[in-house]
């Protein structure tokens, strides 16, 4: 039987590997020497053209374990036939945890992203929690952008760099933190982003721009606050809101 | 001899229109009850289909007029032959005022756009100026971003809502300032966001994403501010960096 400390560490490092795929995606993985790679799959039936040589090239000066696979294997790990292009990467996401976690925290201010689709308003949240004044990030996988070239580009090389603690769906953890204090962003609150006080434990739910934070997270939700804004204007672009809380200290 | 005034007033309408051009932008523009129209110009050789159709019937519901040019007139109207599609149109930026307006102004807090190219960046840092606490934004024509339907759209309906000061560049400008504080982002800087104190006159200089503020407009600048930054990270979207500036009260 395996053992326990060990399953554990090996189950903890396999959930922090992203897989991405695409031949250019892989090439500007392993050009990003911030990023810290796995395993590099190549299909066996990838004809040796420049952008294969390339990423051999760029695969072996970083000292990256190469796998060969045949055509369907390959679809297997890339999740994606069509766009794989016959290869794929797995990288490390040293940053990524369980949200169980959080439940070993003594205090925390963390974001908890409801739905938020768009990569680049992801890739900017995280830029701006792990520049700002947060513990992290709460990204349920089901409901979330991919992380993907695009988001780690408007991450600006800092994805990796901040807590991300990932679920499949938001209520799974937030329903197990009775302590917490779940804000709701609503321009009906009593208390603005410039009232807050510092919380042992405090969490900010924001949803994605067009439909907000879902009824099923809304009911988590124990508090709320506003930001006020001037011109009649009602709305913030949701990673300008991230920003505005991570700011706030 | 035109009467003076008049002219005046005629010249400042005139210089708040922006143009814009091609079918589906234009059909954007007619939907969109927020923004006022001057007029639509439409290309004598445009044949009736689906589009310019939409586009007349749209125009005739808002009782907005309608000028008919040859082809090569019409490509003079929308400076853009190759993709003008036969139809532009003209409309008033309400919020539009010549930067030497500032003068005038007895307190103010700015922030100037130093060669922001990205539309989206341009949209949502005229969304958040709008909803926050700044009196308007200097944006010199030669190095921004046009105002285009991707700008519009990142501003979510903003765009006239806020004070936008046009110049050719911006050190004509920031050189008749004499009594602004005009203020660098640096992290070298003494001062932070948090120790900002209510001045007078207050100018925020902002450069774009690659390359920052220009060396030309730095040397306008008498004061700088830094906002300050966890897990080692060096700087923040534009957009986001006009929030904060934007939200800081």
């Amino acid at each position: 039987m395996e053992d326990s400390q060990e399953y554990k560490n090996k189950k903890a490092y396999f959930e922090k590997i992203i897989t991405l795929y695409g031949r250019n995606v892989v090439i500007e993985i392993l050009q990003d020497e911030t990023i810290t790679i796995h395993k590099l799959h190549m299909s066996n039936s990838n004809k040796p053209d420049g952008a294969v040589e390339t990423i051999l090239k760029l695969a072996k000066k970083r000292g990256i374990e190469v796998v060969y696979h045949d055509k369907n294997a390959l679809s297997r790990i890339s999740k994606n036939a069509k766009q794989d292009q016959g290869v794929a990467i797995d990288i490390i996401a040293s940053s990524y945890q369980s949200a169980n976690e959080i439940k070993n925290l003594k205090s925390f201010k963390l974001l908890a992203l409801d739905g938020i689709q768009n990569p680049q308003n992801l890739g900017m949240i995280i830029r701006s929690c792990a520049a700002g004044y947060v513990d992290g990030i709460i990204l349920p996988k089901k409901s979330s952008a991919k992380i993907s070239p695009l988001v780690i580009k408007a991450s600006a090389g800092t994805l990796f760099k901040l807590p991300i603690y990932y679920c499949n769906t938001l209520d799974e953890i937030l329903k197990e933190l009775h302590d917490a204090k779940i804000y709701l962003l609503s321009s009906h609150a009593k208390n603005s982003i410039y009232d807050l006080k510092k919380n042992e434990k405090s969490i900010f739910v924001l949803g994605n721009e067009s439909e907000g934070v879902s009824k099923e997270i809304e009911k988590f939700c124990n508090d709320s606050i506003s930001i006020p804004m001037n011109r009649g204007i009602e709305s913030l672009n949701v990673a300008v809101t991230a920003s505005l809380i991570a700011f706030m200290r």
